[in-house]
């Protein structure tokens, strides 16, 4: 049985403050608080020691460096003072006495305390004596044999802490288990940020849904007075972005704060629901829920947007005041169903143009996305989202449809320790498909078993692209003439609409699937990209996709994957990577080229596609010819 | 005598890896560097012992606190440990026998060694033995009476060490001096970056004037055939914004690199100068010049426009390759005078509509800041930038062009401990005047001397607003007159073009001050704001501004002044706050109105303006009015 308990000297709540303790007699310059605003990615002073305590061979050492690691990923500062360390340093010269191991105990003590006034949790695994001769296997098993007296745990008495504050079994749970309950001790201490457990517990997913039946109901029952806006199906796909947690931690539909934020900086900076600019505006929001650990990358707006009429709706006539006030909730609709509610709701104005100019870096209302924007509302509707239920669509693909956490778990469950994604709207060539497994030869460089995330983007598109249930049975029949090995690859659908925003979107495609666990993203050739509708060109610079990815705020975790263009090699008679020095062998087949070959049923060369995937494609065309024929 | 010595086991640059020594010897989950990533402003691991030896009184706790703070200041972790606080923790049971003193040090150091492994600079101060009794300055007395036998210092031998690393000496040098020595040594050490050396030595301003006689003749010597661009005026004042560091650290007119940061994410993250993607493409750069400590706000592109003609002029035909080279330098001339040269230049593309619309959120060729870019050349050329010489314009303002640094002098020199700025480019009327000195009573709460900088933008500006040289004689005034107090007020230009960019350009505004080491800034109603061309309205929210500006990334130590609005009481006559609930009270009179008024010879209500600064404005309009007259 392992015994975790505090130093009460450092844990107490009382100590995490600037007050000078016994440990500073000479008073330094600089504060807890100010040294601990540079500490590690939460600001605030959180030293302190965790005393681990428990009979040799407990899990002591084992939890303690596990923690450690934990902590750090949180980038929360901490350190392991281990008794063999110590041992072989500080304690050098203390035996094994009675009176040396007080001795002992007195000194890690007392660095701990040193520790935790520079603001680092100390992670504190002593007692058992000896431990520091833990090799010498030999040693140990004849003291269990009896042969040595006076050892810890074995016939000396080991005295267990009467009120422990948490006691953790290594016998009974797992590692990832007692991690979880040390964090939320830490985090009822006031010690841990409720952002970093939050990190920790839902792996930086935060779901939207109501999971719960009674409150479900209890929202309903209490909103049945609610105004209610009906959704257009765009609205909705965003909808299931927020409710599945691809746009964590967006709490809903963003507010102006969030908003000016995303257009500004590309960037959520935190989740507060005002300004608080002036005078007697104080902050009311309390600093766990809506302070985030770091900016996260946000470059695409999520807005509601509503028109004059809708937002009247939202407003009732007070007698108290002057002007009407907003109601307290709004019931979100789609076809005539509930499926969500708005509270703590804020209206503010979409602002169409500034939006569109700062997202999409163009006007021009040809554009599908920014013509989208344009025909929306001029307000926006921002709030807190509780979605009533999981979003689908009755088309035959909603197996596809796989939340962030569902995907994690499928890639956990496989055994998986790197996952690396490959967006597209597309139907898949065999050159994206050498692209894809080119990049997992280069990861199980470093990892075991990578996995290919095929995420194809299942939300609106532009009329001329490739519809998704195509493009799905695509992508089926690539990975059944085995292309993309089934073994290493989930195909799944990611439902963000597209906005055709080049390296703007580029960002938001990226970091969406951070959600689902990934470590690295294939960035493609003009992603997001369009032509411009003025001159037909790239609106984009192709290049600036990769560009601007690989130096986006916040994605600095991801391993961006650069695009490397393929080509159908006549030489060989298939398609390999494009080499400048023998271009001549090389015949480029554009999108373009590869829609006309399907239109007219001509037969790309061999090796360009799987058979059977390009028979789908061709099987569309012709379908669509032949509706265009008979519609005319 | 100070001495500061080196602890050997932990300064030596090997131990500045990730190997574990014999501090660790059980292996933790987290490296060293890991736990680096995590500490601090700076990545990297810089754990090491800097251990201050010298007699009692030579001043070793003082400056280790204060190295503490300044090391603290510069985002890097570091911890004093004294002797005193340890002499009642860890070694409070050793007595001052020669012996204990040895176990003493010995812990310590043991101590030291704990504290650089978790990534932190331990700052030592020990040896003197007797230290720890120094409040007892009896005891102390007594032995310089030669009453006590064996104390350190007075008649105990003190062996001086044979090869301190540094020695400093608080006799002759200054706290600062030391603090700056010891930077040096560290960063000479591979433990500060550059950036944070720089960041202290030069207050975190970066000038780009060539200083030295030789190197400036060196420089128009070795490019005497290097191809010359023709600045334009606007050209000129952003190399004079580069030049004097209000846009520090940029080394030059932005690369493509910094453009796309500027443009996507309103910051500069690091100064790399290409981006090393893709296969064999290995950043040449070093960590210490190219990255930075943290992104710094900059949303406002500082770019070099070229047309095609300038572009040809940059490219070489080269023998051996099959396309034209890039120049190594680039002369820039004004007037037919060389001003500076670009080393390392790079050619890219402008991207003009693309840029408008990020910067201005509008793409209207009648927006003036529009205007100008879309005119400008299709190309930019980045590049260092070496400034030869001052940027003067014999306009009898110079006097008033203050470089950060010079600024930063003055409010030294003053005894200013706080510094706010008013950014204008219209007549200050009573209204401006009393938020000024409101915000100086507020900051008097908090600080001792808090100076205005009163600081009109120089730069270029649209046709219909008031020319500089009336602004400042009207300023001028207005501190004649007393309204603001010259004792705490600095009248200087900024020398920044405007763009009229609203909340875009407002972080520029505010950030580039940081330069000149403000501590608030009081932000504008509607700042930088402008008609829309189109609808006559605002083109931005004007509270947007202050909004954007409250949470913008790399500004989080600017204290944010709201803007109040003051209007003409009727009541008391003069200009007050304006409050709401006696709204009847108030005249509002608009920039147009005093214009109007100023035009026509109409004297504003009395308190509305200083007489005499309201004399500079009416007869500058009356001269435009009759210059008008005459033209016609």
């Amino acid at each position: 049985m392992v015994y975790l308990h505090n130093n009460e000297k450092n844990l107490i709540i009382q100590s995490i403050t600037n007050k000078p303790t016994n440990v500073t007699f000479q008073q330094h310059k600089v504060t807890r608080v100010e040294r601990s605003a540079i500490l590690g990615r939460h600001k605030g002073y959180r030293g302190c020691t965790l005393w681990f305590t428990g009979l040799s061979g407990a899990g002591k050492t084992t939890i303690s460096f596990a923690l450690e690691k934990a902590l750090i990923q949180l980038g929360i500062p901490c350190y392991s003072l281990d008794g063999d360390n110590v041992r072989h340093g500080l304690c050098k010269n203390l035996g094994f006495e009675k009176e040396d191991r007080s001795e002992n105990i007195r000194r890690v003590a007392e660095v701990s305390k040193l520790f935790a006034d520079m603001g680092v949790i100390t992670l504190a695994s002593f007692i058992s004596p000896f431990k520091s001769d833990r090799e010498n296997a030999q040693l140990y098993k004849k003291a269990r044999a009896g042969e040595l007296l006076g050892f810890t745990g074995i016939d000396n008495k080991y005295e267990a802490p009467q009120k422990p504050d948490l006691v953790l079994n290594a016998g009974t749970e797992t590692e990832a288990e007692s991690i979880q309950r040390v964090f939320q001790f830490l985090h009822e201490k006031g010690i841990l940020p409720e952002s970093a457990l939050h990190h920790f517990y839902g792996q930086s997913v935060r779901e939207l849904f109501v999971m719960d039946e009674h409150e479900r109901f209890s929202i309903v029952e209490k909103t049945q007075d609610a105004p209610e806006i009906e959704l257009t199906l765009v609205d909705l796909q965003w909808l299931q972005v927020l409710a599945e947690g691809w746009s964590s931690p967006l709490h809903g539909f963003m507010r102006e704060r969030q908003y000016l934020q995303c257009l500004h900086h590309g960037q959520i900076v935190d989740l507060k629901k005002k300004y608080y600019m002036g005078e007697g505006e104080s902050c009311e929001e309390s600093e766990t829920s809506s302070l985030m650990e770091s900016p996260i990358n946000q470059s695409v707006p999520i807005v509601l947007p509503i028109n004059n009429e809708q937002k009247a709706k939202l407003y009732i006539n007070n007698i108290e005041k002057e002007q009407p006030s907003l109601v307290s909730n709004v019931r979100l609709v789609y076809n005539g169903k509930l499926v969500a509610v708005v509270s703590h709701p804020e209206v503010f104005p979409h602002r169409k143009q500034e939006r569109v100019c700062r997202q999409f870096a163009c006007n021009d209302p040809r554009h599908p996305g920014v013509k989208l924007i344009m025909e929306s509302g001029d307000w926006c509707l921002g709030g807190d989202l509780h979605v009533l239920e999981r979003v689908i669509y009755n088309d035959g693909l909603d197996e596809y449809r796989k939340t962030p956490m569902e995907l994690r778990k499928i890639f956990a469950d496989a055994g998986c320790d790197a996952v690396f994604a490959f967006q597209l709207r597309n139907p898949i060539h065999n050159g994206h498909a050498l692209l894809m497994r080119e990049t997992r030869e280069q990861l199980l460089k470093r990892y075991k078993n990578p996995m290919l995330l095929l995420h194809p983007l299942g939300g609106w598109t532009k009329d001329d692209d490739v519809p998704l249930p195509v493009r799905i049975a695509q992508h089926k029949a690539v990975m059944e003439e085995g292309i993309l090995d089934p073994k290493w690859t989930v195909l799944a659908i990611f439902p963000s609409p597209m906005c055709y925003a080049g390296p703007t979107e580029v960002q938001w495609h990226a970091r969406a699937r951070l959600a689902a666990g990934i470590n690295a993203y294939i960035v493609g050739r003009d992603p997001a990209g369009i032509q411009d509708p003025e001159t037909g060109d790239f609106l984009y610079d192709p290049t600036h996709g990769a560009k601007v990815l690989s130096m986006a705020p916040g994605l600095s975790n991801l391993e961006i994957v650069p695009f490397r263009v393929a080509a159908y090699d006549k030489k060989i008679g298939r398609m390999t990577f494009f080499d400048e020095r023998r271009k001549e062998d090389f015949i480029f087949i554009s999108g373009t080229k590869m829609r006309e070959f399907a239109r007219h049923g001509v037969q790309p060369p061999d090796g360009f596609m799987a058979p059977k995937a390009w028979n789908v494609l061709a099987n569309y065309y012709e379908k669509m010819g032949m509706d265009n024929r008979v519609k005319k």
